[in-house]
């Protein structure tokens, strides 16, 4: 069921623009950007479907349409048969709302004010330094433009991965995870899609209501190419959509106090390579950063295989990087408050922000998208020989492009065009790396449940 | 597991007090009250428990005291083993604080203020009309006294009665009701207990969240008899102890603008009762009130035994008091909705308060406490030939008699003492309403689930 | 000019009353209490007056009403021909119709829960420490439901005594000591008529202002035979009207952190003799209370004689309770300041609140009314061989007389039939204060310029 | 007297800035931008000083500086040798250290992100009209940066110009105007000196604490040039910088609803002129926008002549577009009232915001930079047969340099140097305007009273 039309105005971001604003946020919308526009604003609405097949809704998408109106004091946004589960009573529901002008907000106007702006351009004599700056400034001034950024100390932004395809065992302790952050004044963030990434958000709206707490955050941080099947759950009522996968990683681990992984398929390989090898990159060895794996008992295996992984593949310290506690949502919550305290001692001790890790390292070599093409995927150096945090970067491309595969519109055409994506590399990294998918696959994480997967990767050792 | 010592001091309630009230409050909670207000302060402490059964704690309460400090800038409470769940990390969930204070303030206080407050003691030759009067004023009192009572319209409150031991299906049923009520903007009133106590809150918790409105109210109505029983939710942010279930059930009808019945047992049944003596009233005849039954597939059953036997007893009249809404949220909350815009018509053009429904009739007949000793219960009029309004009432208490004998610590002892309650009457009053026990036995509607109901009463035509 | 018919509703105060409450509101304004509510809701109306002679406004007087209307909902006060400077285009002033509410809630409403209550009324037996606690209860009462009480710390409430017939100069120098105030983020009290009470507030939201302070509370404290001649100014933002002068002098002292006292008449006289008999009563001689005499350098005179008065009079220990700061806005400022952080941490060490002064005792002697009849005046002990606090609770007696026979109704119709007031005693005492009455009456501070002073009082030595 | 140093941190403005931002925050301050930032910066510390003469300060002004140093986590400013007026027991008044922050915000940080950005800068083939607009865009992104633009209608924003220099009963009636407005609710905006520009914000400030509103705007407009006579009051809640004479000018009428003129000088004369040169402008002539001519009997005789000159000069039409009121506060802001109800409903048919008036048409004749040079002011047509609002402009140009060889550094150099500059055109125009400069300068309005005015123009018809 759709609605024929709403219009919508604005209530807190984009009020109040110049003429010239509103003009290009027009021509952007009928160029070239409105088809990503209308991708992402078509997810927002469709918050309440279950599917993850971008797919299957393609003829309700055929039908929807999206359109900026001009007033001369502003805008308003034309909605044409948008899903009706985002409406009571005919009205939009205000966290829906809120998400469509985020949407809005990040696609169409950021891409005017900074992608396209020149002062953010480096020239082709930057040194990799500069560049990397530039990268972490161009984050900088998205999230701040989405007003994440606020100043002042907090109990803290607690990041939670995991996956969009869990079991109701696992969704349900990742709940009572997000509880108790609740009840102890946390913050949570997550990448917004269900699973893992709605179960936190829930419990804590709990935790904060019964400690009275009218200021909690529920930080959603997205891009493009996931939110189709990563809808933010309207209890987000932060949400930003950064323009790709790096960036959102970035803004992820500079803008967190402490990360909680749960069990989840092969986006969350991805969130744990990305993360570890910025944990081991010499410069950031200092520097703490609170890393819990955490699940039922049922996911005590799941996380033996990780931790195997990593330990075979990047070496004890990696392990020493984070603690796995199964089956205890309270021990999670004061390991982590205790995490981020020292966080925050180490923030006032030297002066940093706290509402952005500016001292962490990232290297452009996690900073610059990589396009999972067959070619691409194929060149992977997945050998020994490799500082650990180089090889978990490389590790990191290729559970993305694997990501890309599984639920990307553009990934899976690829796939269907060319065959599975090749990995080569040395056995003793490609070997247990294809373990971990299949046990993957086996414990249906790469899919919604019900649905059969077809692998879009094949290991060649 | 308990906790030795913690001290508590006030953050709303009771902050500025005169000295003479200090002494008062400790020397009320060293007399007679003491043992009332810890009983009380032990229910709330202890919600996280999923007994119903006093007596079970029994060795834990023993071991449980709380103590008034007085200091000359005001008091704090000492407690001493209490239970560790309304702990975090050692300290006191705020929430949980909250109604310590509520009930310290409804009980001791309002002891002092109203009840022995000679301007609300009735003369001897005070009229009928005068002493109802009397008793609401009392009930006003108390409930402004606890903030309740807020000037300004609002979406409605609305009141969910039903069992507090109800199955899985039908408690998620109550939240999926309370998230529509949320995602329309009202807010949600309960006895505050366990079962559709809670589930409608927390549903209204999410739907609120939803909506992004931080304002959302979850009042909780209770009185000393029945708050072991039934510990007070942390969500509830509004808590009000009333001193007896009479003045409790005034206080739901009064201050609401609407009310929901789940499926219950025969606290349930006691609630509709009370609830259609009052609307069949000949002076309430003309005031709009929306009531709903509501339950999902499973309780279609349920519903038509309860409508029968209204049609039964109190005739057609009766029924077209309320509807029936079987396994549908949505709708309950949009028949909510438009019967609330109805009631605030109504009073804008009567001039009448929002947040207090001051043109109820509602006659000393219903405000007087009913004691459910064996005597008084084996004297109810439960024949035919009474106006249906004046069967309501005494149908009342018959069903109040039953729940003293389920779960109030009184009724219990004297049950065990002297054996059930004999009830007398017309057969065709007398046995519809066996019938109606029976089957809420049969459906484990009288005890929480796994324990086995022993009949508090006996049916004699 | 008046404005013909102007119906108001309340939007702080008695927004939620019982119909108990509302009935009796109007029974007390239809009977005896009318007189006194309708003069006092005269003053706070004519506010832009500037004629302190009760009697030359008595035509308009005359004219004027104001009546309780009672809704279901609550109440509503209808005004008929009240002065048109109350009003902007038609509407009432914001601070002028809360201050019309905080009358009806403090005359009238306070009668009834507070002088007729039983709780406050003593027996025969009652020790006189028994009535001076009651009696300090009842201010407490007074003063809570005013909501002047506040829980926590700030920077202090001073209170600025002084003239209400002052010179221009001494007024902008009030104000000036206000502006520094205000700039330190002190709030202010006064007795809120004109002159010294009305400048320190008039600075005070000007230094309030430049510190972008918002919540600056500016106290007006008042009663009945007062408020006619000192209309409350609109900056006021906390109005209360206590019942006789002996409350208002208690609520003073007990509320504030330290006073300021400005040139004045015999009123201020009155409040000095007050202040150091209390100060100097042995239990109180440990207890931090800033006191400052301020004013321009053409004041120096006036504080000379009122120092040597204090010393002939009291001796050396009352001259060490206050500091005479001359023509210095800003040290004043920093002295009250530094005075109040030893206040502050006073109540901090004993637990008292920050409030209200429990720990200050007030002798029954200071709290028991002073009714200025020719025989109670005749009668004052004005001799030498007393206790220090006590013969300056004779003085204040003796200069209170003198401010009824000068500003209230009552005390001019007595002195206009039975001549002026005698006062008897030792010349030690009687001479020094019949010079500074003389002095004052020079220098123009017992009436509003310009009009010529006919002395209420005969020295007879 | 000064503060040797004294280190401050942002509070609101410039919290979260990124690395590259405090870097070129620094570097900007350390090359061209710190002189015209410690300029300004110095002129809002100075707010306590009377002088108007910029070189009478420049041995204090010698010895202060300010610096900005960076931390990671934001910027501090260190002050050295501030004026100690400026701190209240060695802290900075709020309202000062805010306006710091402005100056920073808005003369170092809009430099590079305005006036430096590519994207406000446009081609040698730009069109008039598209220059135009390009101007208005960048007043918009300056103010909107400062926070002075706001989503949604209010009681307005009135503008109130006038000289720095008035008289004593001239500086009460602003007050008494600034009382009536705030009394009705409205917003008052200046340019922010002493003077007609301070006097409407005390009164305002008294008005709306009459009121109990505690959200009054007091938005002060200036630029450097200005900034130096005219430091704004630490009333200003709201202060923005503009880079020019023009943009400021355009600021005024584009955010504001009505504009009133109070006495002034040359400047004043500027800005009338320049007020009515855009309302000429064909396409203005049916845009509502109230503009008011008061003072005080005493200015009756200063409004005629304006009044005459403008008819003599730009004719009937011109007259028609303001109104003339003497003595009567009430009626200027009654009729102020009606007016901006008008500009209301007028914005509200045509959609356009309320807080930017879009529509109005600003030719680029008014809001290109006009250098008061010899040269530049030889060559002004001042001559008869031009349109009016041509000729309006160029009178405003007149004026505007006559301004800065009044009060602005490089203009009081520039005459110094090279004698006073020198008007032509037809006697029509150029005598009558000599008069009116005659008569100001006789009035004193050229310069802070005290001081000998030698005028820095000659007339040559």
């Amino acid at each position: 069921m759709t609605v024929k039309h709403a219009r919508i105005s604005p209530k807190k971001a984009l009020r109040v623009l110049s003429r010239h604003e509103v003009n290009r946020l027009k021509d952007a919308t009928q160029s070239g950007l409105h088809e990503v526009f209308k991708r992402c604003a078509y997810a927002v609405l469709n918050c309440g479907s279950q599917s993850d097949d971008y797919v299957a809704d393609r003829d309700d998408y055929n039908e929807f349409d999206i359109q900026i109106i001009q007033l001369d004091r502003g805008i308003v946004l034309d909605l044409f048969n948008a899903p009706d589960d985002a409406f009571v009573d005919g009205e939009l529901i205000y966290g829906i709302r809120e998400h469509l002008f985020a949407v809005l907000r990040d696609i169409v106007y950021t891409h005017d004010e900074i992608i396209n702006n020149t002062k953010f351009i480096t020239s082709n004599e930057s040194s990799d330094q500069e560049e990397s700056e530039q990268l972490t400034n161009i984050v900088f001034h998205i999230l701040r433009n989405a007003n994440v950024l606020r100043y002042g100390e907090s109990s803290g932004l607690v990041i939670c991965w995991g996956g969009h395809s869990i079991s109701r065992e696992e969704y349900d302790y990742s709940k009572r995870v997000g509880y108790q952050l609740g009840l102890r004044g946390m913050d949570v963030g997550t990448g917004c899609g269900p699973g893992a990434m709605k179960g936190p958000m829930k419990g804590a709206t709990i935790g904060h209501a019964k400690q009275h707490n009218k200021t909690g955050r529920y930080v959603g941080i997205t891009e493009p190419g996931i939110i189709a099947a990563e809808s933010p759950n309207p209890i987000v009522n932060e949400l930003v959509i950064l323009p790709d996968i790096e960036k959102r990683l970035e803004a992820f681990v500079r803008c967190c106090h402490g990360i909680i992984v749960f069990p989840g398929g092969a986006g969350t390989a991805e969130e744990i390579q990305y993360l570890l090898g910025i944990l081991l990159h010499p410069k950031n060895k200092d520097i703490p950063f609170p890393v819990i794996f955490s699940g039922p008992e049922s996911a005590r295996e799941y996380f033996t295989q990780i931790d195997a992984f990593i330990g075979t593949t990047l070496g004890k310290e990696a392990q020493e990087k984070y603690q796995i506690i199964i089956d205890d949502p309270a021990q999670v919550s004061i390991e982590m408050n205790k995490g981020i305290q020292k966080v925050t001692q180490f923030r006032r001790e030297n002066s940093d922000a706290f509402y952005f890790n500016w001292m962490l390292n990232i290297d452009k070599e996690f900073q610059t998208p990589f396009i999972p093409t067959h070619e691409n995927m194929g060149k992977l150096n997945l050998n020994e020989h490799q500082e650990p945090h180089i090889l978990a970067a490389n590790l990191r491309r290729a559970f993305s492009g694997i990501v890309a595969g599984n639920v990307k519109e553009e990934g899976i055409l690829e796939v269907r065009a060319k065959g599975p994506f090749k990995l080569h590399g040395d056995a003793s990294i490609i070997e247990p790396m294809g373990k971990l998918l299949e046990s993957m696959v086996k414990q249906q994480r790469m899919k919604l449940p019900g649905s059969h997967y077809v692998p879009c990767y094949e290991i060649v050792s």
